[in-house]
């Protein structure tokens, strides 16, 4: 039997880009699943967003880890867990690698930025780690995980920051040198522009997953082209629910009743289907 | 200050129908309150269907009480929480009662089938619990409850298993003889006759929730009129949010991008906006 | 590596006799290893009771195995989990199993009573669930594990409940056509003799598993020449600490002060080194 | 009805001193409240300890405030929650103070130490957090909670740290100034010189918590003369369970048996007892 950290590991070697999906719960993820993509992405914007909490590290590793399990529960893909900066220094984030592993998720990324991060997309920036500090947090992750197909994917935010591209490739190096499997490069700028140039510099070292939230119209054809592994899309369904539960909450509260919005929303059959029902109830009892 | 346990007590009897919403997190909440009703109702079928199961009794007391703390979090309106049957015997929902409570949830509502509980729509139907058995139940949660305010409402689904208009009647006099709040009177007919025909004989004696999944065309209106203190919309959130979220997952799947799906979600800074970003850095520090 | 299930089926089939022992947290889980014993029992009377619950079916399936996981998590022997009747019906097992398994927990042991369980050492003693639906539900525990290393203990009540020897026996050989790995045989008899008179039928067809609470005089030697594969001593460690805690606590509630007691009880110095302090620190940063 | 927050202000404002005792779980408060300690303190030494882990700052904010609430469903005794430095920044100690209150608890106890925090008795000390920073969180604290009952202790570190008498006051002025409860100050000298040093200096400006860890002999009478409200004894009954469990444990794995054992550990009825059977089973059902 594959384990999911084999799958994700798989993912990030094969020769075709990686699609993968954020998903704030389980039922988001089987609908990741049913659309074709090849892995979860567990969020802190989404995981935070779900418990009304702004993406400022205030989620705990617990509470993180306990809705990244119960994701990962949903479907066969490999889940990467998105664990902010480590949630505190050194030891807290060798606690992550131990406590994500042993719970079956099959890998874990963390962002050069100071505890508590703030989201990369928020106004006012943030101050990155020493990057040496960093690495050394990589090099533990890869030391007390238990097996070598737990991925761990560093994450820089030099070019977020505005720290520039050498100093991008310097951390990516780092890091690399330190043990990371995979390197998420992040950039908040609306076209691909500084991602190629990178991907251009760092000639396919490590695998390198891309977040391109701010830049949606580079395809994953020309991520595949550029040298990108895997691409996350973070925070979609999410937004898609947001926007669709206000409309429906808004018609409902409006017309004082639900007859209206009937059309356009699932089905309760089609929820029992999604959930699984008719394979629960066949153990009988 | 009012407790919350006061504001759910009260909005069942005050003249003016109260409007509820069903909320599987803590973000869907926030957009319940924002879209004017009167409080909040955590669903067994959508906490269930949030992590992937049927509505057949399978998430422990422990996991449903966490989310529903999750989602009372968010806003100032009150919870009232769906804990099935009460999770097992009459020990099972004496704890329930007092970990609900001291957890600050306004009240639960607890309905008279056998333990593990299916859906109420799902087809093959369900038993019901012994009356009896099930108005010492309530007797005991009303009896081992700390502070008068907290509420617990009775729910019979004596018309859903076919039991017909005497059964749901003489339960719905036992339960009150056994100190529920109100009642919850169910049906899945797709009108609202013998919800009608009920609230003729049941003459006001306790608050009425009635919750029209299957009967959408019956107003909050028609519902005051024939008696009725609180109608609760239980799923339409999650319904909503499951045919957007597959639909724009689909459309990204397909296209190969994001791209085409922007203008159709909420933005990022909509979520952060909806996630209190700047109360919360406001502290500083 | 070879996991921890691996190792428990070892342990059950290996010649010489298996001496597991119970720990209510991860801290005397180290002491248990530092004793010198096989392996972990996590028990339902222990955690019930560290929760200051009785031992009733109070405790949720997700605390229980939230507990488990700590308790795991603490050394490298392998834990058995006390998973009482499966906390409802042959659905809620199965999701146990699903969900003991996938959070690394080595084997599972499940017992032919009705829920919500009694614990055995009560008066008044408690019904069985039928003997067939009880084998279903090993039925379905053994299917739906991912591994086969993953162990499922059944466990008869049948002696207990005083339904006799040929019952017990017929329960047994049940359990065993649907597919346990082994079975638990519980008596609350203060000598084995009952014990012996069931092994000497039983004729080693599957592992045996024993908890001798009531006959501490059979020393596993003993066991081990009648046949028996593993001995659980489920509730010691918790009642040693109860005592203990009592007299110290009252001494210090007398006397007014800490000074007398302190010669008595373990060092600080003595409790950072149990939870591996220089090897934490180590990690710097 | 008083509640428990009321109750822990009396505590702090009574004449007579008051005792407060560490217990890290349920079962060990229900042996505090026995003994007749005035409250109960859930202590991260022993938190961190029960999971194996040292205490360095590796637990997080949802799993001590979990552990807390346990703790404190098992008595009427008012629980004071040791947090560490507030697990992050200024924002994760606000979280916490809101997650706290929600939950129950009485009060909480905060650190003026940099996060993640290192035991105060482990050699090689820990850098102290800025005073005006630290006292800024307390301001914090004191304003998000919802009820004024709720208390805020602030702990200064300096005389443990080797910052001196004056640099300890200093910082308790600045943290009574920004909204404290009461304060506690902490030594880890062999004797209460410094402790009542700092006292006469202090003159009661608001109630004073001391923790005579490293110095059993001054009694309670001592402490109140001298000027405290409140002593915790933080470790005990850990330290307690530890050597016992480690005596029995010993024994059985080199006795091969618990015969010898049986006399000097309680008995399953005193557990029984202990944990309310009676009073759950009363409930029927």
């Amino acid at each position: 039997m594959t384990t999911k950290a084999a799958r994700l590991r798989e993912l990030l070697h094969r020769p075709q880009i990686a699609r993968v999906m954020g998903a704030r719960d389980a039922l988001t993820a089987r609908l990741v699943a049913d659309a074709g993509f090849d892995g979860v992405w567990a969020s802190s914007f989404e995981l935070s967003a779900s418990r009304g909490l702004p993406d400022v590290g205030l989620l705990t590793m617990a509470e993180c880890l306990s809705e990244a399990v119960h994701i990962d529960d949903a479907t066969a893909l490999p889940l990467l867990a998105d664990c902010d900066t480590g949630f505190g220094g050194r030891a807290n984030l060798v606690r992550t690698v131990q406590q994500y592993e042993r719970a079956g998720i099959a890998g874990v990324c963390f962002e050069d930025k100071v505890f508590p991060k703030r989201n990369s997309f928020l106004e006012g920036g943030q101050l990155l780690e020493d990057a040496h500090e960093f690495a050394a947090r990589i090099e533990a992750a890869a030391q007390v995980r238990s097996h070598g197909d737990f991925t761990v994917v560093a994450r820089t935010e030099a070019l977020i920051a505005g720290a520039g591209m050498a100093e991008a490739l310097r951390r990516a190096h780092l890091y690399a040198d330190a043990g990371a499997d995979a390197l998420l490069i992040h950039s908040k700028r609306s076209d691909a522009g500084e991602i190629e140039e990178f991907l251009g510099h760092w000639r396919r070292r490590l695998p390198v997953v891309v977040v391109p939230t701010t830049y949606p119209d580079w395809s994953p054809a020309d991520a595949a082209e550029a040298g990108v592994s895997m691409v996350i899309y973070a925070n979609h369904a999410l937004r898609a629910a947001v926007s669709a539960m206000r409309e429906v909450l808004t018609e409902i509260s409006l017309r004082g009743g639900t007859s209206t919005v009937e059309s356009s929303i699932a089905s309760m059959k089609d929820v029992f289907e999604l959930t699984g029902v008719a394979q629960w109830e066949g153990w009988g009892g």
